[in-house]
């Protein structure tokens, strides 16, 4: 399976990122390369590399650059903390996913557990475990893909938001992992796509990768879904996350939780599909997340064009939080857990 | 006040239309005049007019252009069913919104209680007729405005979804006429306004036209409404309508029915602003109000350039049903009616 973001190894201990660039899609697909941990940074922050599993795998990508760039260190404990202040950097780039701190701080992990090794032995280290965790991240999509498909009845139209798919992923997708598994065992099922304003990760990918595939895809915009759950024409909605708390709150692209109050509202199943390493087993409940502000031309510009006055004000949260109330389940790589037992993948 | 639409007399029985094109704002200003019935069908069905009200006032100058084109009609019969098959075609343009039938109704009620009269004197009554109705438009959403403005607490935040303004009207606004008198009691509301995807009539028209008043307006795409009503932020909302059921059911701009249903779950209050001409007492419930299915591109397409692949389908639903059981009250001219109470505005 092609991946959407990959160690490119140069030797066993050097090499680049490349990835995606997912700012360009549906006009150009092309790959970026990002040679240094300021790039990934920036790679980050300006969503060339966007997904919570893909931001993950893109943080244990940076470490490795990070290593390489301190590789002459004269010893261990300053290789390690150049590392570490490099790390807090890259975590900085986007606050609300956990998977980036996850994986980064499994990469750290292996630089603490070798303070006995030379830096390149580390190096060599780090950079077989950032490829074993993108190896990991399509066996979990794939594991979440096929617990998922039970939810799926047969003929469905899934509706989802924003784009949990093989782009926000390494490979296969987490949502859309489960709209593929459920579409190899039942060519009749259709999927509605939020368009998913402002970055339209909906509208620009999710429609993409899934008409690629040849999946009946239906494009509609943030404001239709509760009308088209009325006609009865929306059998399950599954959406990825970003964070989800120990009681099952769950935090993902803004718009997320008013997709899953028409949900309840209307009786449609509502899940999330996500790999135990987006479950943040340190906050109890979603008021803890910290949700990321982004800029107002984000809302303000379309095409490169302003939408409106540039007079008005904007409020740019990223993302919101569904409450543990209006999830029907959450998909993982262990199972389906109803939201509030959750907890149970961390005893 | 200034109009968004107004006959322009060039004497008694000649003119034409003057609207604002909606279609340019913000990037420009400017109006457009409408010189033929067929040109006035074109003008409400790309939306260079919009609005309910203010389609409502189209359609009654489209009226008077038919009968000054079939002024030179041998007998009152011909001239007559003339008028009737343009007025049918014009009506046809748009199917939602209620205003559109009643006002070419009012018209056509005009030259059937006038058959006695020659054409040229019918086409005066007509002249009139349609400037009373522009008058009276203000009129009523002014007495709209003050009667709405004691739903709108000291301080509130105001949500709009869709332009329910005076560029949807012949001036002040339905749900932004309340705006409008509730800011002259009170400079400290605000108002936050859904961009109203498709056409992004809200970031487009709404706050281009509120801040233009001076009154502070935050823009939000269509997926965040709930997230600011679970922060306490939003204290009522107010939209507009295109047609009301009898039972109070109320069609609207699509994504309404999505703000209602979040409203509800927060309990934060959720009025329809709305003319009396917006009730249609043919219609028992909202089941019956045909939705128009418009095209493709509005959703595929943003400032010229496509915003997804174009292997996707589309459905884009112009308007929805928000359900009288969502509504806390229906502002009309007459006063503040429970939405299962607005049938005795017909009794």
């Amino acid at each position: 399976m092609e991946k959407t973001i990959y160690w490119q190894k140069i030797s066993e201990t050097s090499g680049f990122s490349r990835m995606i660039d997912q700012t360009v899609i549906p006009e150009e697909f092309k790959t970026v390369d990002i040679k240094s941990s300021d790039d990934m940074y920036d790679a980050i922050k300006t969503m060339i590399v966007r997904g919570a599993p893909a931001i993950g795998i893109a943080g244990a990508h940076g470490v490795v650059l990070s290593a390489i760039e301190n590789k002459e260190a004269s010893d261990y404990k300053t290789f390690l903390s150049e590392i570490e202040k490099q790390a807090e950097y890259i975590n900085s780039s986007r606050p609300t996913a956990v998977n980036l701190k996850w994986a980064i701080d499994n990469q750290l992990e292996i630089i603490r557990k070798n303070s006995d090794k030379t830096n390149e032995e580390i190096i060599e280290l780090l950079v077989q475990n950032a490829i074993r965790l993108e190896d990991e991240d399509i066996r979990i999509n794939k594991k979440i893909g096929e617990y998922g498909s039970s939810v799926v009845p047969k003929g469905a139209t899934i509706m989802t938001h924003c784009n949990a798919g093989a782009l926000a992923t390494v490979g296969w997708g987490t949502a859309l992992g489960v709209v593929r598994s459920a579409w190899e065992k039942d060519k009749t099922i259709k999927v509605f796509a939020d368009e998913t304003r402002p970055r339209q990760q909906g509208a620009r990918l999710t429609t993409y990768e899934l008409t690629r595939d040849g999946i009946d895809t239906t494009l509609i915009t943030d404001g239709m879904g509760a009308y088209f759950m009325n006609k009865g024409m929306i059998d399950v909605v599954i959406t990825g996350a970003d964070r989800i708390a120990l009681n099952g709150d769950s935090a993902n692209k803004i718009g997320t939780y008013m997709v899953a109050i028409a949900a309840k509202y209307h009786n449609v199943p509502f899940y999330i599909a996500a790999p135990k390493s987006t479950i943040d087993p340190n906050i109890k409940s979603g008021k803890e997340i910290v949700i990321e502000l982004r800029n107002k031309e984000e809302v303000t510009m379309i095409n490169g064009k302003p939408v409106c006055t540039d007079k008005v004000n904007v409020i740019n949260p990223g993302f919101d939080v569904t409450p543990a109330s209006l999830i029907t389940g959450i998909i993982t790589e262990y199972g389906i857990f109803k939201p509030d037992e959750i907890y149970k993948l961390f005893e």
